[in-house]
């Protein structure tokens, strides 16, 4: 077995940090979980925590980077799949009622962003966050309807903030109450994505 | 001065702890404020705060009663004043500008529901008012539309479902990203309500 270097021992140290802190956060809430209970997960001592993570919300941060593109990993799958319109507003019809209003991830997104909101360096990474999403759902949006020939009633990144805002408002509610449906969601893409004259 | 008969002066402290609570709530946090906060600034015992609400949960969710009240009242003057629906429109911009996305309000909304999402009672609860308030909001679309004439293009439960998603969306982010706008909502109102052939 070849031996790692430091660097690569760090990255597989702050890798597997992470990996636990997510199961935790999810499971049981940003806000109980302390690092030490991450860091003996882990199987690590808590320096090793602090020589990855200078604060807890640093970590939480990190957990949410790695969320988010799981998330985003399989939305693309569920609706980059199929050929038709049709059926790519089927996989997303799914895929919204698998993870939308998720109460675990719901919970981990309101919890950190009510914690660190008196923090003014996490609000301006959160911040650049919410845009860079909004941007790359744009993107897609616009890929898509190029790829389809669909003419959207309205610019892409209005048209991107819009599903967003909208899946965000839904997930929130839909976490207290399960019983609240996603079609809002999936119906605001299907008028989005009629095919209009060019 | 007439003497207060025991169920008045019952009231009576009740909505004055309500009210200082919803002060503090909205200031510094529902997680971060005690009932002994609540108690000493109302100027009352620990045990008057608890001959009224059995535990903090129901102090929040009294205190969110009022504060929802407020804003639906704030809302309805802001919209319900003018006669034309231009200026109706204006007037929820204003509305909307100024409440969707502040921060204390939407701490205390997201806050409270994290950390009671462990508590079924508490979710039921939170479940009937996210539908009574969609009721609410649909009726009052219904009684402007058949005001003004407007035939919706979508059923008004349907209408109301996704101003509140999206009112919610936004608020969730903008409450990070202040710089967000509120355009999005206002801009699905102007399309609700373009006046139809009925």
């Amino acid at each position: 077995m070849t031996r790692l270097t430091r660097k690569e021992s760090h990255a597989r140290t702050r890798e597997s940090l992470v990996e636990t802190a997510k199961r935790l956060f999810l499971a049981d809430g940003y806000n109980v979980t302390s690092l030490e209970k991450v860091a003996a997960e882990a199987g690590y001592s808590k320096g090793a925590v602090y020589s990855n993570f200078a604060t807890k919300h640093e970590l939480g941060l990190a957990v949410l980077d790695v969320v988010h593109v799981e998330r985003a990993e399989s939305l693309s799958a569920a609706i980059l799949g199929p050929d038709t319109m049709a059926e790519r507003i089927e996989g997303f019809a799914r895929w919204a009622d698998e993870n939308i209003g998720d109460v675990g991830w719901t919970a981990l997104e309101v919890e950190f962003a009510t914690s660190t909101r008196h923090l003014p360096d996490i609000r301006t990474e959160l911040a650049e966050r919410r845009r860079s999403l909004t941007a790359v759902l744009a993107s897609l949006i616009e890929i898509q309807t190029a790829q389809l020939g669909i003419a959207l009633p309205l610019p892409a990144d209005e048209a991107a903030l819009r599903m967003l805002a909208l899946g965000i408002g839904l997930g929130v509610q839909r976490a207290i109450d399960p019983e609240m449906p996603v079609t809002a969601l999936v119906d605001m893409l299907r008028e989005l994505t009629v095919v209009r004259a060019t």
